[in-house]
């Protein structure tokens, strides 16, 4: 990821009421931002008529420095993979320091599309399936043209392919 | 402002916490969000000993459209004047959702640079003033090279010049 | 006006999870108090059918003095005009620091008359519009007199009348 | 006590973030508003020198009417009783409905006088001693001729009386 | 009660942002949390149709001792009395200091059953009152083997007799 | 674990400015909650004179269940290793719904005990080990009676021993 051109997907000024007792920004209050920019990433990947996603799990992640009170906490998230009702994003998190970008941690968090009610529907791909398939007879998402039933079953669990569904870093 | 192209200064997921007595996101926070980003810009105009702003005035601000749980609130935020101790920065709010850019509002926001004791002190430029007149012999800024004294006196109230002081969006 | 005599519409401890990074009160937590204020008198001036405002505007904000934790932020808030469907409100902030008055800044904030749906209403007035119309035949509404539709019809775009819509500064 | 008349000592709009899992506003806000104005109206009996205080004790509270979203809850804060180190106060709320007055609770609130370490210390009179006695011979704070050693012992556990400590509700 | 081997109703690190400007944690906030602990122990005294709770009274809270920053607040809440509609609650607050106990307040707070549109309902008891008679034959709840219409009138006003409703403390 | 009979590390009351847009409570508050519980763990580990930790890695999380308003969220954490500087705690966590357990998801978090200046120390053990020595004799801290030397270098990177350092579990 290069930061320098990316947009990032969150971006928030620390105050102090986001500081643990030592003074330094608390863990969870960066967890909490981490979740947030996976889940607007996540939407992007959804189809218009499913963009609510839930959290279902976060990977390990390592806190490499402290974030302090002043610094504008940038998650930079995009979607890695996308499953048939679940979609795997990456966030790097990065401390901008009045200019300097201090790298923070980074994370996968999983999400999963669900309905009004909070069941997983199918994911659903930005693109229409059929349209997209005319456009770009040479799209490596071959999982999707042989199912064919609906977009989400479409890549399953496999990297995301060039010019399939819409990263979030890309908007 | 092409927010497209652009970086958002900065960008935050709207929660039920944010909501007024309509169910929609409550101006104060909308609000809050601009100063920030503001004085995230204004710093950015601010040599690296003079890092602190706090605000002193905010122009007539007229929201657009109302933002809704779940939007992400961009704040694109640009330093455009530079005074001796204060720095007026441009802010256009945009909401996204799920994609879709919607424009909520724009202000002009006024910071001025102060000590540790907050009381004001020039502005100063990130660029130095000696390398940056030999660089751009024709630049517009003669108050500055009239005096000569402070790298802030040397933007006086004037619009920023093209290659002056950065700009945050060019972060 | 004269604080000392009149009610604040709002008056709200500071605390230490209301400061920005300089240790004063951020300034947009005494925004988000001057718009509340504001809402709490335009919706003064709605009959009670019409009872929900939406901000449309803020005017020119100056912040003259930091307010600092421990003082009580007192927004006395008062109707200025009332529209069709808009009112304006005018808010004077003053910090009572053990006592002593401090006035941060004053504002004007324009709000619209919405239904349950969020659409613009007319605003209305507590009186109502026929004995009103009775009461004071001489009165300076000429656009109400005109037009005779609706109650918020009666008050357009002019400074409120004496006697006309209760201010809520009068409360 | 005549809220119609008097000054509110802390008023504030009841936003969704303070409501309980029934929808209204969540006790534990109110009883943290009754602690504030509380001690808002305690400072003003302290001399000058003395301005911290600390809670020590709230009395029988009984929430007779639910708390809405939107309401304005009005908290109206009086010195009662002034000790040595301890002043008593009493707080009426009033959640205002749209104009509507609606009896919420009351609760006297007891606080101590601190210095900067948290020790606590003579409370003091706003009013100097000695200037005091000269003006007011006839004033029915007869324990503080007597002692005469400081503002605060003058009053011990005594109702407040008239012309004698400034109470918050006729600031 | 036995803090050392009773499971606290409510346990919660203290932050900054919970702070006065004493930098002590606020007297309104440990007054939240005694209300929700109680809150919780007073639904485990309601049967499983009539979950929803809404206080109605605290009675005197002295503080003891003031809480800090970092500080784990416990809150040790147990049903002292159930009465038709309501229920009475004992909430003990201690403050654990890195493993030292340090007792903050303790508090009676009284709870009234309501139905989804709030209004008071007959608490019931956890146990069916029918099965419970059977069950328990000397049981002390005279009033209750009296009326036997409803499991919440069989426990008026009475001190909970032991192996009647659950407290919350035995959870 | 058996969250029957032990002890939540911290339990909260859910509150409706805890949801996120779909109504649920937002994984960044479950994730806060459980970086505090594991904090809060860790201390217990330290010896009385390090009591400061900072969070440097979080482990997989999963979300098994979706967690509501009103439920009480306990998190159960435990020190499973303590290393030179760094202590190891698992957290699990319960979603308590009116008297129903359900897990919602557990996590290892690891903690390094750090100096007022935030830089990293020794970690320590409760039990002081000389004394600790004498006392039991058989104890399976190797390691400690080896080297001596340090509390915190008794148990490098081991599996805690049962009569080592006191587990938060068993407070």
């Amino acid at each position: 990821m290069n930061e320098q051109t990316m947009r990032p997907t969150t971006a928030t000024v620390m105050m102090p009421r986001d500081t643990n007792a030592m003074g330094n920004i608390f863990g969870g209050v960066i967890l909490s931002h981490i979740d947030l920019a996976g889940a607007v990433a996540a939407r992007t990947a959804c189809n218009k008529a499913v963009l609510r996603v839930v959290t279902v799990a976060m990977d390990k992640v390592v806190f490499k420095k402290p974030v302090l009170v002043g610094d504008v906490l940038e998650c930079y998230a995009e979607v890695v993979r996308v499953g048939k009702t679940s979609i795997t994003t990456h966030i790097e998190v990065i401390a901008d320091r009045n200019g300097r970008k201090i790298r923070v941690t980074e994370a996968d968090a999983v999400y999963v599309a669900v309905n009004a009610k909070g069941r997983p529907v199918p994911v659903g791909c930005n693109d229409q399936p059929g349209s997209k398939k005319e456009d770009q007879p040479g799209s490596g998402s071959k999982a999707g043209s042989q199912s064919g039933k609906t977009a989400g079953s479409s890549i399953q669990s496999g990297r995301v392919a060039k010019g399939g569904c819409r990263k979030s870093g890309s908007r």
